[in-house]
This record gives structure tokens, sequence and C-alpha cells, in this order.
């Protein structure tokens, strides 16, 4: 066995063309069935052996030498955590696809973790699943090396990376959400709009705070930084920023939250403050879950088609498993303002 | 190929012993082929005769002649509906186990209908899992026989039949809960309680509402027929009902939600008729699902432990899938009362 470090003879490989197993095996130092063992995703190879072939596969690619097997009948999902009913929609929109091309749905959950742990992606190399949709979940580069290496097909939902992904993903039109919520605030006659953020590296969350800012622009209304606080998509942020908000000098007669869960936890800092929605505060949510509509009053919110966001990332998990190139390489589906009873005119008071 | 109505030579086979594939393709008049193709949930098999292969098999039994192959390292949940935070307890509950075993989690949802389609049990044969979990859903004896002829482990998790089940099964104490619920409501003082229970023809929904009779009964309080509306667990039930207690001459001053589902439809009712949570109408739930506490007052509520309770049936199915039986074939958690704000003595107007 040839440690990373030994691994002087890595750089000896052929360029430009993909390995054999029978080559890595060669350059490895180890023999053809370590090889085979860690193509398919066996944890019993020492993890320094592990890291050497990786490695390999890595820089040159790995070229099967015969037809690959027919891929499991199964299609993974891999959330970041599984807490709220966003999951649920996912999963349910995952399964309408799944349930016409007689495909079972893996569902894992990385415990909150936005990199899913060691072992995770050993087990789905193991697996040999038709596609992974990761969901808001940051895999790593390795980990998705490994994936696309193997030839199992990932495409990510609403990402929170880069624009230009390596990979086919399935998004939403987060910046016209931002900027259409914003406009009905401002119809509705109110200047002082408050916003809760999502987290700051998460480009759905930048995306729907620029709206917010066009559509600011656009009216010609100053935005005042003090009223944008960042929060991380919990309903626990809603209550303490909007708590924030409302201790201003001057404070919002609306918050836009970026989401549902913080949205509901405006309604709970409204109620510690006394104030009705929406008499003394709007409030405007963002992905429409199946709640909103319980939440008293009414929430009004953006809706994210989550449901078909995650049909159409599981058929381009089957297109792609079928050797197709899917139509497009990024979908992003459109945002529709859902108008309930959360917003109203600034009262007096605002 | 012999069709079901045929097959009289059905009953010439030996009784009391198991078939092994080549007998059931004799007295079915069919390859052993086929009766492989039918054993392992093939769908390339004509109808009637995979019927014929079936009631072979539920009628003597099936008999593999070599060690069965390995199960796939899959934990399927099936589940009648994925609506709301019930399911995402579930999931997260048998994910718990699953990860220690390094098992995957299939989830099956079965569009609102309480047993799995045609072809749902075909799938989970030809898959081979570890074992199946079966949530609140009606496996037909068909299904259950199919299983478990195949001997692919079945639990039933928060079971809905008979209390004798055949399988294992996992559940709450859904009696005591209601008991402590109305208990917690006559110690306030309340006298008129509201009740809205679940489906009728489902026990643990019965159980609740004997645990709320057992309570009125004992402190001596006669309970009104009127007060208890049957509900099916949805939010739009509590609403409605609770509408109809509302309406009456002499209305209660409380109300058991037989889940927490209902109990948002009962604040919703509540907000309509001017009503003060827990000012004016003393709202308990039952579940205690994650959302509870974000209610407007935070929702008193019977904690049912889904998570453990998830991950209880996990344990059992990996218990069998190793042929150990597990040490109870039917275990009940404990459900527990979480007061918050939602209850409060009956105001001078009850």
């Amino acid at each position: 066995m040839t440690s990373a470090s030994e691994a002087a003879s890595i750089d000896d490989a052929p360029r430009g063309e993909s390995l054999t197993i029978a080559q890595i095996a060669r350059l490895a130092g180890v023999s053809i069935a370590t090889v085979s063992k860690v193509v398919n995703g066996r944890i019993d190879v020492a993890p320094e052996t592990r890291e050497v072939v990786e490695e390999l596969i890595r820089r040159h690619g790995y070229r099967r030498q015969k037809r690959p097997a027919k891929p499991a009948p199964l299609i993974e999902i891999v959330l970041h955590e599984l807490q709220g009913l966003y999951g649920i929609e996912v999963i349910n929109g995952v399964n309408r696809v799944a349930r016409e091309h007689r495909l079972a749905v893996v569902v894992s959950e990385l415990e909150g973790h936005h990199t899913p742990g060691r072992g995770w992606v050993e087990d789905v190399l193991a697996r040999r699943p038709t596609g992974v949709i990761s969901v808001f979940s940051y895999l790593t580069e390795e980990q998705r090396t490994q994936l696309s290496s193997r030839g199992i097909p990932l495409v990510l939902l609403d990402p929170t990376g880069e624009p230009a992904h390596e990979f086919p993903s399935v998004g939403a039109t987060n910046w016209n959400g931002g900027l259409t919520a914003t406009r009905h605030l401002l119809d509705l006659g109110h200047r002082r709009i408050g916003v809760i953020t999502g987290p700051e590296h998460i480009l759905s969350s930048r995306a729907r705070l620029d709206g917010h800012r066009a559509a600011m622009d656009l009216a010609g209304v100053p935005a005042d930084p003090e009223l944008v606080r960042v929060g991380d998509f919990q309903i626990a942020d809603g209550l303490r920023l909007t708590r924030e908000l409302l201790r201003l000098e001057d404070p919002p007669t609306a918050v836009f939250a970026s989401n549902d869960g913080e949205a509901i936890g405006v309604y709970q800092a409204a109620a510690e403050a006394g104030l009705r929605i929406p008499e003394d505060l709007s409030v405007v949510g963002f992905d429409d879950l199946p709640m909103t509509e319980w939440t008293i009053p009414p929430l009004t919110t953006v809706r994210q088609p989550l449901h078909d966001m995650a049909a159409a990332a599981a058929e381009m998990v089957v297109a792609l498993a079928r050797g197709e190139t899917p139509a497009q390489h990024r979908v992003e589906l459109a945002t529709e303002l859902i108008v309930r009873g959360s917003t109203a005119g600034p009262s007096a008071r605002g």
C-alpha cells in the first residue's frame, strides 16, 4: 500500500485520458480489488489508500471498462436538515416524479450540517442510485467529484453557491420575489419597511434583499440600512430581530421576512408588543408553506413553487441518468405574491 | 399458464409445509423463472399468473432453498401522506437509528390513501429492504403477507387497527394522554369541555376520547355528548367543529383537540369569534409538533414522542432483520402534558 505522501507515481499517469481500474491500481500500488472497492463505496479499505485512489480518480477521471451496471431504482434527496414544512414539500415533489418512474426516494438528513458527514458519500456510491438531488446543502468538491466520476447524476435544488453551477440546478426567481413583496408594501403606502434576511452567504437570501432594494430605489424611497437585519431563516430570528426593529426610534410599519419561518417570528414579536397585524404592522413572508394559510391572520407571502421545483430537479436527474442532456442547465421557476390578510396600509401611528 | 379460477391444483399441495419455488411452479403450471420473478417483485409477469403464485405462497408459505441474499441496506417508511410536521418527526427518528446502522431511509408517500396503491409492494419486494415501517397506514393483509413471506420485517408505527397486532408495533399511551389533558382542564375549573376527536375508526383517536371521558367521570362531571365532535385530524376540522361548538346555547369554555392541527383550527375559530385564548377559551392539543411552541399563545398540548417512537420502530426492524425477537412485541411510549399559554381558568362568561 502506498500512502498519500509517498504517491509520487500519481504524477506519472498519462495526461488527458481517464484511467482504467487496472491503471489506477498500478499507480496506487494496490490491487485491482481494492480500487474496485473504493469505486463502489465499500468502506473496508484503509483511509489512506482510499485517499490515494480518490486522488487519482479526481485528477484523471476513471474509465469504466465494461458497460456500467444498471443503477439502482433509487433517487436520493440530501437535505441539510429536516425541520420544517420546506422538506415535506421537496420530498412530495420528488415523490411525484419518482412514482412515475418507479423509483424509490431515499431521504438523508445531515443533522443541520450543510456538508454531509464522512461516510455519506461512500454509502451513496455503494447504493448506486439513479441520481442525487442536493437541497440547500453544500456538497464538498470532493463529494461532487466522487459522484460524477461514478456517473451518478447530481442536481442542485435551491443552490446557495455561485450562479454558474458545474451541475444542473433548479431555483426560483428570488430577486423578482423580493421586488414584488416590497412593491406590494410600497403600493399600500409603507415607506419604513423592515427586512429580515436569510444568511448572508446564501445567494437566494441576497437576491431577495437585492430585489427589495431595487423596488425601494425604483420608487425613489430611501432605504435605511438600520431597517435591514440579518437572520438565519429561523422563527427565533424573526422574533429577535423584529424586537430590535420595533425598539428603533422610527420603527418600520411593515416587515418583509425572507422566509415564512421568520414571518412567524414577526407575528410573535408583534403580539408581544401588543401590535395588531395588519393594522399596526404589515408582514410579508417568503415560500408559501402550507401552514401560512392558517396563521392568524393568514400570511401574505411570496410563493416559491417548492413542490414543482423538486419535481423539475427529479426530472433532470431522470434525464441525466438516461444519458440525455437536460433541456436547460439552470431552471428558475417563477415566484408569485400571494396576498392574504397580513398586509394593509400603514396606520396613523407609522 | 394457469388462471386463478382454473387452479384447482392449488389445493393438492402438501399441507402444513411451506413450498419451494419448484413446487410452486409445478402447482401453478408456470416456469421456475416466473415464480422467481413474482417472489422478487418483478412486474413483467401477467397479473393472473402473479395472483396464482401469490395465492400459493399465501396458503402454504414459501421456503427459500438457499440462504437468502443479504437484504439491501435500506429501511422503508411508508406513510399515508406527508402533509405536516408529523412526517418530519417520524423521518428524523428513523434516520437517527438508520445512520447508526448505515441504512438509507426510503420514504414512500401514498398520496393520502391509507392503503398503498397497486405496485408499491412489488417495488418493495424488488428492493429487498432490511425492513418496512408502516406509519398510520393500512397495509392490506395481502401486502403484509407478501412482505412476511419474503422475510421482510414489518413494524407498525402508531397503528390504527386492533391492539393485538400480528406484527410488532410502537404506539403512545393515548388513553393516558386524553385523561391528563382533561384533568388539566378540570383542575383549572372548566366543566363544559369540548372535544374534537380524530376519525372514529382510528383506535388512537378513540383512546384519547375515552381517556377524556374517564377523567370527566372520575371527577363526577357529566359529559355532554353535544360537546364531542368527530374530526379527521385536519386544521379545517378544528375550525369547522369549533364554530359548531361556539354556536351551542351553552358553549364550552375549553376545547381538547385530538391533534395539534385541529388545535390550530380552534385558534382560527376563536379569532373569528373574537374570543381570546386562554382568557375566553382554553385549548389543549395533542402531539407537540415543533410548531406548537410558536402559536400565539404557545399551545398547551400532550406530547407524543414521535421521534422516539419512530426510532424504537427502526430498532425493532433492525433486530428482526438480524433474526432476533424484539424484547417486546408491542411498545407504548409515554405521553406527557406540556403546559404552555393556551390554558387558564374559565372566565365569568363560561
